[in-house]
């Protein structure tokens, strides 16, 4: 790890997924290079904006010549560290839980839940989605031997603290919570929460300018 | 609707949330006004690209003056449609819907599920989270008598495309769907998908820089 790249503003690193999302837009169009001022029009952003946010991470594409596409995408894709595949553990086999272990590893391409765990003895034991659910005693040990790098919290609200310390104390550094609940952490680790509300607050601008509701 | 704002682009609008979410942090911390340099600052963007983005709706803020965090807080929450409440009908209560329904109006706030449906016999006319669940036969009437704008569809990836074909028939417009699924729809439908892939994705690159893994 640079120094310079443990200096980038947060802010700057959620917008690479758009970028990467950007780009592969522009691969299945079969567009091979594009500008700074192309991007910025497609994402309403100025050309200067993107030249500074991409500059962070090193010299892409050439002056005037504008960046090759398949290049820069597989670079963001490196600098993100989508270029590896993440194993993940879900604590919480409950309705999103299965969900999860049944859907979820077909639509998350990179990520995949190798491990789940509850604390329900009639869940333990149990499979599903192709894993065997396991007591929540034994997450230290399956984190180790499993290369767990993220944890997936799907228990009810009232238990995300306790799942979410389980995982801390194992040494998991990131953690997706799928409810809106706050959590304390220790300031090395980061916590997302899978949040509907940013999505639904974009449609309602539209529906309202549908006419009067 | 005038015309200019119709001719927004989307990612402007998709930018709005995230204005409002700043703004609601700096009204948390008491501050008063706030230049586009400062909230430039705060999401690493130009103040340029700031001030562009709002000029779409309007005039805000006094030149050199910065903005009134209150004052376009509100406006924003107004534009975007945030002033009301917007009511909406779930398909599918299995795992995910139900779970929705016994903490989703918690968490999300000015968005309600006022109705839920199901196919399944075994679950019609059971209660959940306040709602007594409906066939989805009585999709169409539900939406009218209860003004209902916004559909949540929850039901297995198989049945996504039938579900949105469901509430399009009713004239819902806005639609969030809790798999990743593709869907065809009217070109004036919205559909998000609730996407935990950005999430995962901006934690990854963190976790590459804690060390090999």
């Amino acid at each position: 790890m640079s120094n310079a790249q443990s200096q980038i503003p947060e802010v700057v690193i959620f917008r690479l997924p758009i970028y990467l999302y950007m780009l592969s837009l522009l691969t299945e169009e079969n567009t091979e290079v594009v500008s700074s001022q192309e991007l910025g029009t497609r994402l309403q952003m100025t050309p200067a904006q993107i030249r500074k946010d991409l500059s962070y991470f090193g010299k892409f594409g050439k002056q005037g010549k504008g960046y090759h596409v398949k290049t820069l995408s597989a670079e963001l894709r490196k600098i993100i560290g989508l270029d590896q595949e993440w194993n993940m553990a879900l604590i919480g086999v409950g309705r999103i839980g299965k969900a999860l272990l049944d859907y979820g590893n077909l639509a998350l391409r990179g990520f995949k839940i190798v491990a789940a765990f509850d604390i329900d003895p009639q869940l333990i034991g149990k499979k599903a989605g192709g894993v065997i659910i396991q007591d929540t005693r034994e997450l230290s040990k399956t984190v180790n031997n499993k290369d767990i790098k993220i944890g997936v919290v799907a228990v009810p609200p009232t238990q995300v603290q306790k799942a979410v310390d389980l995982l801390v104390g194992c040494g998991i550094k990131a953690i997706l919570s799928y409810y809106p609940v706050a959590t304390n952490v220790p300031s090395d680790v980061r916590v997302r929460k899978v949040d509907p509300m940013f999505a639904l607050q974009t449609m309602t601008y539209y529906l309202r300018r549908l006419g009067p509701v």
